[in-house]
């Protein structure tokens, strides 16, 4: 279990990004980076801090984005541009996506003045959550169901067995040696004399593998003819604020679909001291669990139907949350977590099944929830120093997870120390007034022109923007900030002379998009309260990683014994 | 696992009785038996074969069973005696109970003629149901649920672990070096943190141990305060025509309470066969699953209301049946059990949780239901094999579960061979006129005077007779024809010159008891049809016997294989 796993948010993690596939050099800012097939150019220009006129979001209509292909080939279409350009070998990033090793040149015209955009090149790689598939590729496939198809000799007077026999026999001629299962699934027993005769006694085995040594293999369901093909896991990020889920194909390790939504328990508050205290209400524990219930089964079925499986054919759920999240979803009480001491109910949790919990799942499948740490450290952070595997270097990282609680682990193979900040929802997009999940039109990535202060806008799913996701925001303040539109305090310059730096109805203000560039049926910009809440946050978080890296020198053997800072043991029990 | 078991119909077991507590001399027959404290001395002498008159089946009324107390001592009281006859050391033997060694004389006009009642010693013991506490004497308890009192520190800001590890940290304190239990029930961690709260941190954890060395130890509740001394397991017979439960206190292995009544399946067809039918129908399979859940959850109510226990109280049930009741307890259906080539769902069933099934139990409680053979060689038999033992014997034992499908073993502890035969209810009181279920009333020993042809009844609870149990019933007609009132076809005598034997409504009967010395409002007979249909039952019995005597020459190495005998491994997985 070193290996089915997943993280929604890493920020600093070296020595991952190895897969890269083509060379792409920006001219004239001899900027040169790796992409891989597929990338779309502007958001591998925005990356690289390349600077390219881009007011749209990517959508292909405001024609800003003309870039030079010198050398190399990209995938574009020339719907949007004239026929005289694309001669030229004119292409609009945003419509193109890398297919080889790439020159390009960004048009003089655009680029006056750029040279000051130029940073020395980044050390340290920023990793989105969509380098997910890149983190999975460092780990081995070992998941925690299997499957395993057999031919069973029908029964006669001769051999007249029970059928659970038969399903045993079975499996001992195609695993000799191997203990026999178990099977403890009432369904299981009931639907298998079904199963066995309408598949003429050719079915498949979904196996459960134990925990550990201790426990067996357990047969937890039996399909008719050969399945071993369909194998799929769920892995969901339970979020105070939003809710992930990618489903991932077991055989093979890939992530084959993927789904978000605001978790559904925020009409009951927006961080997790709100969560516990309306749990305590009457019937609130139970209202808080079937929210969380219900944003997970609306990910099931969005990633079903988008690529066409059910429900059913999900073999095991992996969730991992803050540990009130973790309470909430199996429906325990969190209101000892609130009150001093500051006791969970439980840290590891049992392996439960979905169904019981209310989830759209077979019956027999499993959800394995992250095991936490303490009140204030939670599976969430456990699962992703787990899925980072800096448990198993040599060298110190920092691990940041970077949410509603803001969780900080530093250490190595030997020792580990962890924080938790309370950062509030602003990296998440809220509190913020044009703030929004990190789904299509949500602004990513952003650039600001030196001289013009003209944005550079990329947004997910490059279509005209409709608001600011919690990356996008850090983009947004970095570059104001390196620009000096922003000072240190975060407050606007008054003296600049742009059009889009403005006193607003909620104070001033930087506008992103116009009207006409965006979705939304206003100006969409980014106020000075919305960067107050950020670096907040940001201060939180940033409290929390200086806390701890004070602590490095006396690691392991003095560590500080704080409430909120729990010593993470190096064999931690997660799964086997 | 060994030995927390119980069987309910058991005939012929040697060497098993060696617990008898007193010497009885009976004279002058000359007769001398051993029996327990408080046995009752009527149905010592009607176990002895010593005839005593007897009417009112121990009712204490009809006056008819005074017997000399010689020696020793007897509880009695004399309310139903003249002070002459008290004074004199007469007793009613039906209202007396052995309190010492004792020799009893029967006075002489009765016994006229009562030596041909004699009979040579018997060498084989015949064991009622009631002789279960005799049996348990021979096991080691062991049960598979154990209880463990903690006292735990209560949390701290130095000490906040969460809850359950709390708890794991006791039981590691309290069983050092023993693997930690896991906990898989989630109402457990739903209400672990308040049991914890309002016990001051003082609890009792019930622990189910594992089938084997594979599966851990769990903890399947935590009860508030020092409950160790309260651990109660139900055993429950689950017959086609009557179920049966005994409570048993795991602490000590003493049956403290017992229950049973019949099936209420029974609407729906006398026999497995009848019921496979009905569960092919619409809703068939349910009705009956609901059927026999109520029948069991009526044992429930009915021992706990005798000892004033809880259902919650129960910490573990262990139940048997054949093959078919065994489905309908699970839900599953039965129907391939029927059609040829006769193959069960399940042989090995899993662990249930009896809450599941609709059993009213405790959430946490599980259900074990013992290995079925095959389709007719079912749980019950199992069940019965192992508790008698003979699976560990050099000696070879003859094995005979009579009910409505009667099986039978013969083997030892190298080999066992089984056939199960269609006996039909008559060894249950079904099919007889005045048959009855083995409850108060019912006529369960016969005695019959050699020349006046006068009854000596005992029943159940010592009361008027209302009908013949199974027991009764075999010892009626064995009686009729020792004295031969009957003959070897089961035909009356009709020269015999008594009022008892007579041409009734339904053919020759002999009368039992006259309606003034019955509960029922005629004359209570045994009948020629009665008679018939228990010879076919025990024919059926008879010839499986003589099948599987015959095999033993072939044992082990050359069994007949013929889809009712089944081959009993030594080693069939039988709990742990």
């Amino acid at each position: 279990m070193n290996s089915k796993l997943f993280t929604l948010s890493i920020l600093l993690l070296q020595e991952l990004l190895q897969v890269m596939k083509y060379s792409i050099e920006f001219q004239p800012d001899n900027i040169t980076v790796t992409a891989e097939e597929g990338e779309n150019l502007l958001s591998v220009a925005a990356a690289a801090g390349v600077y390219i006129h881009a007011y749209c979001g990517g959508d292909g209509v405001c024609g800003k984005c003309k870039v030079q292909v010198d050398q190399g080939e990209v995938f574009s279409d020339r719907t949007t541009l004239k026929k005289e350009d694309w001669d030229k070998g004119l292409r609009l990033a945003c419509q193109a996506t890398v297919k080889s090793d790439l020159k390009v040149t960004v048009p003089e015209k655009i680029s006056d003045g750029r040279k000051a955009l130029k940073r020395k090149p980044k050390t340290t790689r920023t990793i989105s959550a969509r380098s997910l598939e890149t983190l999975i590729g460092t780990w081995n496939i070992d998941p925690p169901v299997t499957k395993l198809f057999l031919e069973l000799d029908p029964p006669s007077l001769e051999d007249n067995v029970s059928d659970m026999q038969r399903v045993m026999r079975g499996f001992k001629q195609a695993r000799p040696g191997e203990r026999e299962p178990s099977y403890d699934h009432p369904e299981l027993i009931h639907e298998l004399p079904g199963v066995l005769r309408e598949s003429d006694w050719r079915v498949t085995l979904l196996l459960l593998h134990g925990r550990g040594e201790d426990e067996p293999l357990r047969i937890i369901d039996v399909e008719s003819g050969d399945t071993t093909a369909r194998l799929y896991g769920l892995a969901v990020d339970i979020g105070t604020t939003t809710c992930s889920g990618v489903l991932i194909d077991l055989n093979t390790g890939k992530i084959i679909a993927d789904a978000s939504g605001y978790n559904a328990q925020i009409r009951f508050g927006e961080d997790v001291i709100s969560r516990i205290i309306y749990a305590g209400r009457s019937g609130g524990l139970r209202s808080l669990q079937d929210r969380v219930v219900s944003t997970i089964n609306t990910i099931i079925e969005d990633i079903c139907r988008s690529i066409i499986i059910s429900p059913a054919d999900i073999s095991y759920i992996m969730a991992a949350g803050n540990t009130v999240m973790s309470h909430l979803l199996l429906g325990l009480d969190p209101k000892y977590i609130r009150e001093s001491p500051y006791v969970p109910s439980v840290s590891q949790f049992p392996l439960t099944k979905a169904a019981g919990l209310g989830i759209h799942a077979h019956p027999s499948v499993r959800l394995f929830l992250y095991p936490c740490i303490s009140s204030y450290v939670g599976g969430d952070i456990v699962s992703g120093v787990h899925a980072c595997q800096m448990a198993k270097s040599e060298k110190i990282s920092l691990f940041i997870d970077i949410g509603t609680n803001g969780e900080i682990v530093v250490g190595n193979k030997d020792w580990m120390v962890c924080a938790a900040c309370s950062a509030g929802p602003a990296f998440e997009g809220g509190g913020i007034k044009y703030g929004m999940r990190a789904s299509n039109g949500a602004i990513e990535n952003f650039h600001i022109h030196p001289e013009s202060y003209d944005p550079m806008i990329v947004t997910i799913g490059r279509i005209k923007p409709s608001g600011i996701c919690g990356s996008g925001l850090i983009s947004i303040v970095s570059e104001l900030l390196e620009s000096k539109v922003i000072d240190q305090q975060g407050k606007f310059n008054r003296n600049l002379d742009c059009s889009r730096i403005r006193e607003g109805v909620d104070g001033w203000e930087y506008v992103l998009a116009w009207q006409k560039d965006s979705q939304i049926d206003r100006d969409l910009a980014i106020t000075e309260t919305d960067i107050d809440n950020l670096i907040r946050a940001k201060g939180a978080v940033y409290s929390g990683c200086m806390t701890l890296l004070g602590c490095e020198d006396y690691c392991p053997k003095d560590l500080p014994h704080q409430t909120q800072i729990a010593y993470l043991r190096r064999k931690m029990a997660i799964g086997k």
